[in-house]
């Protein structure tokens, strides 16, 4: 036993994060402890703020600290256009990329191995979205993954259902690839979602 | 301004961590808001009770929550033997190795440049660790770095003016290495304390 049991239960701690390791758990501890003692009190807090503050919008279901989150309160963006995503993560990687419509975060994907379905990811909620009116187009947006692909299938099929269109994201070459590298499956979908030029 | 300002500064905070930049500290707060709240609320408690309750021992400076480390208050330690290694975390590398002397942990190394004199390093308190008697000979286990040679040969003319014996952990090529990789001043020191087998 050299290390004190608090110092131990902070090495333990710190592997809630993902990635993080016994090692790089231990490398933590010690550099907050030798050289950053306020920024751990810092983080300690804002853990703490963030775990009680923030909840899901209600509409939306991303992540807010008030019921209604900003976009979706938001009468800056356009309220036809709704794009779907597995989780809140992709609302800031869609963001970036200069969206301006709303968003529906599902917190996962269909997994029926798993116990996924349906009403694990607010689909109810999202009937009632789309049966208010006002959206016109659905881009599904979930990821490039089996349970993503199939999660957007099922998807289109309730948008379908209201006669609303329903589009994918695009499947291809991703900026900057090279084909040599690129699989196989994406490159047939490049080929198959090919346009003129 | 698509996330709430409690995530943002839960985002800013986990940078605190070495080996953590934004996209890490991105996914690692989405990942404990998502999936692992316990997990994030116990690592905010572990925090702050490491922050408050971890000092170091007033004998070999090494972490402790006591006055004195469980290692310097052990009987079972052979007290002749002492180890001086830059960091805490040098204590438990060589406590993993069945090491079973006594450390002096500098908390550092000298380096001039960045005004980090023996003062600084506690060279003080070794003084009088060594001037108590009872130590028979210090082992000197710093890094193998231009400034962990240099401290160490610092100390080591410290050790001999009191007539004990200092010994510098042996240079050479580590387990499992390659000589075709290893440097050549690894080599020429593996060469220079060549043994007979």
């Amino acid at each position: 036993m050299i290390q004190s049991t608090c110092l131990e239960r902070l090495i333990e701690a710190l592997r809630c994060m993902p990635g993080i390791g016994k090692k790089s758990a231990q490398r933590i501890a010690y550099h907050l402890l030798e050289r950053n003692r306020d920024g751990a009190r810092k983080l300690a807090a804002a853990l703490t703020e963030a775990m009680d503050r923030i909840g899901h919008c209600q509409n939306c279901r991303t992540f807010s600290e008030t019921e209604i989150c900003k976009l979706c309160s938001s009468d800056k963006r356009d309220k036809a256009l709704l794009c779907i995503v597995e989780s809140p993560a992709d609302v800031h990687a869609i963001e970036e990329a200069g969206y301006n419509g709303i968003y529906f975060v599902l917190m996962g994907h269909l997994s029926p191995l798993d116990g996924i379905g349906p009403d694990d990811l607010g689909l109810d909620r999202l009937s009632t979205v789309l049966d208010q009116g006002g959206v016109r187009e659905v881009i599904l947006a979930t990821n490039l993954t089996v349970e993503g692909e199939a999660t957007a299938h099922y998807i289109s099929q309730m948008v379908r259902a209201r006669n609303l269109r329903a589009t994918r994201i695009a499947h291809g070459i991703p900026m900057g690839g090279e084909l040599e590298y690129a699989g196989t499956s994406t490159i047939s979908h490049a080929l198959a979602g090919r346009r003129e030029i």
